[in-house]
């Protein structure tokens, strides 16, 4: 064995939600724990998140006289992560006994998680606010509230409290919370640490991790397991390519999310789970552009498309997708292939003067510069002709930059007939928003699309349609696929616990958040559907490890 | 080290296509040989495959005057593989390294293998025929015949001679022939031997693998190396679910096809790639619905749906696909997913009475019988309102059954408006039939299309399209996503040796065909798109093992 650097009962890799959770939980069962971040900063992507946490039957939610039976939910997550086996009716719904179980697993511990870590001051959470526009005073619908399987529709979100005044996403708040507690329990947290292997004892249990800081090798033992809450693999071009479900252009995630824990984990003997799915968004494409596929621009991300007249089009100048559909599942639309080609790698945001002049402060509002600023992801035009040739320009300007597993490629260019294609369209919309029913992709049929709509215009009671201007200006971002992060790798158990092909779990090696195969299986169930399961499995990491016994070097 | 049961030079995990080209190369190269086939028959998904290799450049279409320029066959494969990456500017067509290599590697062995392979007497290939409707005397279209990359639209697809009369798929006679040679120069193929795991020197080299066979564990010992054509997950549901791009309810390939080499490959360390890619095609649902998922009757298989009125419909009535595109581009369209369900997931291949008294034997008649014939995979009805009504009935049938990673789940039910937007549908695809131009899907628009139609009445210059008959008797099959195989699993170099993340190679352990990440990427080039590389780098994998230094114990 080698000298070792740091010794600690549970080391946890990460500094993330995930790994927080499993930090302050180990701590809070008397464990001694050290954080390895193999950034410079604590707080890993949730710190850029949107601090949301997706908690069914939360506590929060029941003293607001909310309910949330079991049974329902755990339809209603089923329904969503596993769609092609999930049938209400057997015991388990249709799913395999350990997708079955984590699911519940997750329900069954996720109140009682966030209710402990907010005892012990690490959390501090809030029902998510009624923005304006739900039908319900407290709060906002959840992203499925329509599924006849959601008996919960309201209340299952919670975030992080922001200062007043702050135009920070909130997960800065909940990581700093996090990191505070954490702090206070006198955690050291080891920056610049990247952890490149783990190392195991003779009886092949995991001891301790092995990391590179400041280009030497340093040595860390965990003298009761290790706990990964590591990051997926968002950064990494030949996983994105290899293992996902579809073309990806950038991601939000911190840069380094690059899969370690698929390549440590596989080689320790892990089953790797959940590979081809990711937590999907759309960002505006000249941002990750410029930063070989990191989205950093906070309004580059476009989680619903502002506007009650605005479209989304193709290069062939067609609605693909209901635009206020949740972003998870809008950006699906850029996977779809047909033919010898991906017709919709890459979408056109399209707004009129009324959209650009509207001043609301909207959480949404993204990529739509308020009245009177500016933004290089908005392309401005008087005629749908230029905007045509604008687009072209920008297009042009983007070849050869280097994205994620989807960069602009020669077929990236607008259709000869974009023009006449893009006015049918907007003909053809303009006729759904004045009667309110889209007869080609239902938008608006939601309460959240309703919500999250912000203002409109429209009096036929779609809140989501108003026919767009057939005059200029015009404007427009050019969108692809991008990931909150991934959310596949190791396969975990109930408790957290890393299991091999054979369903033997591996001593001493336990994992929580994207780093893992998410139990979230293809879903994004709503606000919050990376952080509620990555808060409590890493609460469960923590316990766990924090509970085994002894393993000897 | 354990004792060994068997001892040789190289030892071969499968005898399908890769693992025989693997023997009959390393056999060439003087080395001893042991092959271990999991099944109790050998051949793997060969024996049951359509028996043609897709070989660029082909010293048999040079013989026939075709020529197939190495620069533009690269840039075809780079573009249909990895479509979001190909640019034909830059020297790798903006591939990564590995990638750009394996394709080059592929071009640049694939007619010398098969060559030396023929010279051998392991294979006898000829040049797919011109079954009738060809615009080249000698031989049937490339799939993407009609892409500007394609230089060499003809002449790229080898098959397996059939004897006069047989109505065996070919591919029983490609196995055959190869098999015939390995038993010719004494190579032991031990059946019923399913291997679990390798075995390692202190070195970490790969010295031999351990098998299962009759309840006892067997060690054999590979002086050289172990190459792994063992087949891919195929019939894995827990890999089918978490690694694939799509639900999949049936395989063709064989049912030992259970991704051993993933999980083997993984923990002794080896990248994995291209796991959420496999080669698709249509099945027919009622058969591999009687078989957990595996697909038996040959009949069963929808290449290419036969008529030329004949039209794929999904729940909701409408058309969804080009109905003649290639299957494993067709079978897509079962994967896209819509607000909260795929709405493709099942899709009803609907044919009329002329379809059905047509007379002529071809060889993608799939699923519609020869007159006087019947099949339990067909549904016959008076009128579109019974039909609908017996289809019903027959999901209802296949509810709760066990396919892969997809089954008939509760949402999988026509439409309320079924009948009338079919019927609108048929309307729509009538006018188009009229015309010979399909406006939604552009079917007929290219010679493969055109020449696999097979009969036709159509006089527009279309073949592939003329009005259905609103009139009944209607015919139905009801089909669902299949494999071929699935093609991802641990990452090899050019020389077919399996390598780690960090790009070095694994001493003693090689793979090719669907066990290992395809260097196919995404693409499946056309006929043949399986056993040409598999074949190709089978070969390079065995002659590289056998070439290779003694590995001590």
């Amino acid at each position: 064995m080698p000298q070792w650097d740091h010794r600690a009962d549970v080391v946890v890799v990460g500094s993330g939600g995930a790994a927080c959770a499993a930090a302050a939980a180990a701590v809070d069962r008397g464990a001694s724990v050290v954080m390895l971040e193999a950034a410079d900063t604590a707080g890993g992507t949730t710190r850029r998140s949107g601090g949301a946490y997706w908690i069914p039957n939360n506590s929060l939610m029941r003293a607001q006289g909310f309910t949330d039976p079991r049974a329902d939910a755990l339809k209603l997550m089923a329904r969503l992560a596993y769609p092609t086996l999930y049938d209400p009716d057997p015991p388990r719904l249709g799913l395999p006994k350990l997708q079955y179980d984590l699911l519940a697993a997750f329900y069954d511990n996720a109140s009682s998680a966030i209710d402990r870590l907010r005892q012990l001051g690490a959390l501090d959470p809030i029902i998510l606010p009624n923005y304006g526009y739900s039908p319900n005073p407290v709060t906002d619908p959840d992203y499925f509230a329509e599924l006849p399987e959601n008996k919960a529709p309201y209340g299952r979100v919670l975030t992080a409290k922001s200062p007043p005044g702050s135009t920070e996403f909130p997960g800065l708040y909940l990581s700093e919370g996090m990191l505070q507690h954490l702090r206070s329990r006198n955690v050291p947290i080891l920056l610049g640490h990247r952890v490149t292997d783990v190392l195991r004892n003779g009886r092949g249990e995991v001891i301790g991790v092995e990391a590179e800081h400041d280009g030497c090798t340093r040595f860390i033992r965990a003298k009761r397991g290790v706990v990964f809450g590591s990051g997926g693999f968002a950064h990494d071009r030949d996983k994105l390519r290899s293992h996902l479900r579809g073309p990806i252009f950038g991601s939000c995630s911190v840069t380094t999310s690059q899969g370690a824990f698929v390549d440590i984990g596989g080689k320790t003997g892990a089953e790797l789970g959940n590979l081809s799915n990711g937590f999907y968004y759309q960002a505006a494409l000249e941002d990750p552009a410029a930063h070989e596929g990191y989205v950093v621009r906070p309004d580059a991300h476009v989680f619903f498309p502002y506007g009650d007249s605005t479209i989304l089009v193709n290069k062939y100048g067609q609605r693909v997708v209901n635009e206020k559909s949740p972003y998870h599942v809008r950006t699906q639309s850029h996977f779809h292939w047909r033919q010898t080609e991906y017709p919709n790698l890459v979408q056109f945001m399209i707004w009129d003067q009324w959209t650009a002049n509207e001043p609301t402060f909207w959480p949404w509002r993204g990529v739509v510069p308020l009245p009177g600023q500016s933004s290089p992801l908005v392309i401005q035009a008087a005629t749908l002709e230029q905007l045509a040739q604008r687009i072209s320009a920008r297009l042009d300007a983007m070849r050869g930059l280097r994205f994620l597993s989807s960069n602009i490629v020669p077929n990236v260019r607008l259709s000869p007939d974009f023009v006449s294609s893009l006015r049918a369209t907007l003909q053809r919309f303009n006729t759904f928003a004045a009667t309110g029913v889209d007869l080609d992709f239902h938008r608006g049929e939601t309460p959240l699309e309703r919500a999250w709509q912000g203002p409109s215009r429209s009096t036929t009671g779609n809140r989501t349609m108003y026919p767009l201007s057939p005059n200029g200006p015009f404007y427009c971002a050019i969108l692809g696929a991008a990931t909150l992060d991934t959310c596949g790798g190791p396969v975990i158990g109930t408790n957290a616990q890393v299991l091999r092909p054979d369903s033997t779990p591996i001593p001493g090696l336990y994992g929580a958040g994207n780093c893992i195969a998410s139990p979230t299986g293809q879903a994004y169930w709503g606000a919050g559907g990376t952080l509620g399961p990555a808060i409590t499995f890493g609460f469960i990491a923590g316990r766990s490890a924090a509970s085994a016994a002894l393993l000897p070097d």
